[in-house]
């Protein structure tokens, strides 16, 4: 049985999506396709601009037969938390044989060798990058050098095949790649041109218009060419939710929470969060004094080495007081549960595969998060240090997660879905 | 020379205030008077319609010649600590000679009976409070009663007397003698009787309007109305906020932002809050996550035990994070520092002085606000454990009140006035 994996944040589903599915689906030729998908906020530090609900139902109509959350606490770190957290789901479905993921370079040798190295970090290459980074160089920058540096004698890869590996999805592969190689999975990763738009191209391009596009499109009320950019379903079920009041939603709608709550901290109250060092805690905190809205703040604070995206990212994990060492833990020790947002009546076959297979708790029915970690801590004894560990995690993980849901509902302009928690009542959706 | 001092928060200044601020200066004959007002939140545990610095100009124009600010610890206080911010204010003026406030029995020989009990307490009371508090009274009945019982066989105070001291200022003025007696003051206390509307009167009643009215007309935008309610240059400054984009402003504004930031929050994290105890913490994070409004929410954590205002008080310390200790310190050793939010010409001569003679920093300008303590320091050398305290207290309680002023600043609907430290570059207001 082949099962396909892919990584998804859907933020809204468009042609894209599409595509890139039907390829995966055409190298893999599937039996079953899985979706690990952000929850409510997303990668790039926002709200998602459809509640994960809705997400979940597009993606069931275009061809996912299961969806599980990524945990809130992997959705909004780095490449290489995301990784370990969406990587780390997929293989703890236990059925998931091989992943596919887009790729700029398409080179999936070069991508491997990478990886390798940036996973084995061998004493020569760690020492290279440890010298660029002194030297000033950031992050990325000073891995590619230290990259090129470290393959410059043994002639494995040549400066033009690393230098081509600088793009966003070539990045993120490198760590799914990795992130394999962590887990020690047995996964078979494939590599997909990426086609049509940049991920942060704003730009209308008809039929392949990119995500955030789209989402301008929406703010702008431009409803003819969404319609062009994205199936048809999506679309219905992206008018449906606007017209409850659910859809859209921006960024500038949680801003005043979030200058606001900003104001009433010290330095010292974020100094333990996740994504706070280099002294960007005193930037914050000055900035959301002097900034009247979200925009002016992302400028304020903007430095070469705090892109926007990292900024965006840690204003999250100051709001939900996210500490720098539940992430230690959670990347150590990968995710702790899957969270089943909804499965196709085809999944639902899958699931029951997976439901005697699977090591982790599979949440289906939220409310009983408790009673089903309690039942599990019934039948073990020894390993009790890192039991305690990783049932701490599973807590906190996952309260994150009706927490950030419980935020976002707030963002909704119909009120009446602003009650009651929304996760612990969602029913679990499935398409028949 | 005689200075009256008055206890004020104004929000807004309307004919009641008028009136009461020309009788108390019938009785005081005073050459000066100093208010001392609540800042951006009021006693209510809400914002303040007007900001502080507009609430002071309008002061001025209507005969104050000096505003000093209270501290924000001590303005979202009970009575008890409500009246030992503002007495101590008051006090450590060193100027005030007498104060007037008013009361609905008039009764000054009453009060300072019992006011002398309740800041003395008297085993004999202590135990019969203790008694009708076990048996389940609420705070305020199982006094009375108390009282009653103590006074019964001595004679001194008759039944009817102290039932007779039930209502909201006859409550604040007991406080606000017991205060005296606290810091051991020489102020000499007035009372007269109250007119025109209650405190809490929602009702429109022509000229004598409650503030609480006016604040409602002005949702309504009733404007004739609010005209015939307060003063005219009262109703100009309102106006003129208000085509600024500043005012007004309703709890409503800071709804989302509140209600979003409860639902980020554990129980852990608000057990040291001040207000929080008797199982309240549990209701407010629950409530949270139930209600879609501030309105909601109330209604689901209000029970016999917790009234709307302690509710809405205890709201405000969560969301600025306000301690339970910190209060402790703040009502044992009193406020540190005065903030002068404005003065008149003739006020200016008291200020001088005031400057000679006041034992704590005076702040005129508070973005000096740490060189002044620093200049104090640089005089002192023994005493050093309590300075430290004090010292502590004083950058705790200045640094509430300008975060809480970076807060409200962030609900006026013109965000021009949302940026920077509007406490550090505010002028003083000098009325000439």
């Amino acid at each position: 049985m082949k099962v396909l994996g892919v990584i998804v944040e859907y933020n809204p589903f468009h042609n894209g999506h599409l595509y890139h599915l039907k390829k995966a689906k055409e190298i893999v030729k599937p039996d079953f396709t899985i979706a690990v998908m952000s929850g409510n906020f997303v990668q790039r530090g926002e709200p998602a601009i459809l509640d994960k609900f809705a997400r979940t139902e597009i993606a069931l109509n275009m061809g996912i037969d299961i969806v599980i959350e990524l945990p809130f606490v992997y959705s909004i770190q780095d490449a290489n938390g995301f990784a370990l957290g969406s990587i780390g789901i997929l293989e703890r479905t236990k059925v998931v044989t091989d992943i596919v993921f887009g790729s700029e370079s398409a080179d999936i040798e070069t991508l491997n060798i990478i990886s390798d190295i940036i996973y084995k970090q061998p004493d020569k290459f760690k020492n290279l990058l440890k010298k660029y980074l002194k030297e000033g160089y950031s992050f990325p920058n000073a891995r590619k050098y230290a990259l090129i540096h470290f393959f410059e004698k043994n002639n494995i890869l040549k400066k033009e095949k690393v230098l081509a590996i600088e793009k966003s999805n070539d990045i993120l592969g490198l760590e799914y790649l990795k992130a394999l190689k962590y887990y020690n999975s047995k996964i078979v990763p494939h590599v997909i041109q990426r086609q049509g738009a940049n991920y942060n191209d704003e730009e209308f391009k008809g039929n392949f218009s990119s995500a955030t596009a789209i989402r301008k499109l929406w703010k702008e009320e431009m409803y003819e060419l969404i319609k062009e950019s994205v199936p048809q379903k999506t679309y219905e079920i992206l008018k449906r939710e606007e017209n409850l009041g659910k859809a859209p939603i921006f960024i500038e709608d949680y801003e005043i929470s979030l200058l606001s709550f900003l104001r009433t901290l010290n330095r010292d109250d974020i100094q333990e969060i996740f994504g706070i060092n280099e002294g960007l805690e005193q930037r914050i905190i000055e900035a959301a004094k002097q900034s009247a809205s979200i925009i002016e703040f992302y400028r304020l604070v903007k430095a070469k080495r705090f892109t926007y995206t990292r900024i965006k990212r840690t204003l999250l994990s100051i709001y939900f007081r996210l500490k720098k060492d539940l992430i230690y833990d959670a990347n150590k020790y990968g995710p702790q549960y899957l969270r089943v947002l909804g499965f196709t009546k085809k999944g639902r076959k899958l699931l029951s595969v997976m439901r005697e297979q699977v090591a982790y708790p599979i949440i289906v029915t939220p409310s009983n998060y408790i009673s089903i970690i309690k039942n599990i801590e019934r039948d073990l004894d020894n390993k009790r240090k890192e039991w305690e560990i990783k049932k701490n995690l599973y807590f906190k993980m996952i309260e994150y997660d009706f927490k950030v849901s419980n935020v976002y509902s707030m963002y909704y302009k119909n009120k009446e879905f602003s009650r009651g928690e929304i996760d612990k009542k969602a029913k679990i959706i499935i398409l028949k």
